[in-house]
């Protein structure tokens, strides 16, 4: 079973990594980029084949170790 | 306009970020993840109203910033 993981910046924490590409984008000749923000994306392969279980265990992942819920929020997707 | 951007390496190129993680899960006990791969997520937000000229816009910053095409895929999510 698959997971797919999406941790983003909370809104109000400055992302440099982010500005540091609407610079770039903006010095290559993009126009038109009002806000760039960046943020991880995790796939895992999961041995569990229960959707809820499955869902329920990433949720805990995120929590102890792929994000920050201090200034990150998570959001987790499970298919088969 | 808002332009999502997913950018994850290609099939057969090394991750050890994602290794690095599943080995840090396994330490943390959880059990039955069987790979980790790790990507960049990217939210722009584009003056551009055109979701075609939108989405070729942000094609072409993968391309020329966002993505390093020999070793990474990109894929692109335009919405309202």
């Amino acid at each position: 079973m698959k997971a797919r993981v999406h941790v983003t910046l909370k809104n109000g924490v400055l992302d440099p990594q982010g500005k540091a590409i609407q610079h770039a984008l903006g010095a290559l000749g993009f126009s038109g980029v009002d806000d760039v923000r960046q943020g991880k994306y995790i796939e895992l392969d999961l041995a569990e084949s229960d959707p809820d279980k499955a869902r329920a265990a990433v949720e805990e992942m995120c929590r102890k170790l792929l994000a920050n819920t201090v200034i990150e929020n998570y959001s987790v997707e499970v298919e088969d």
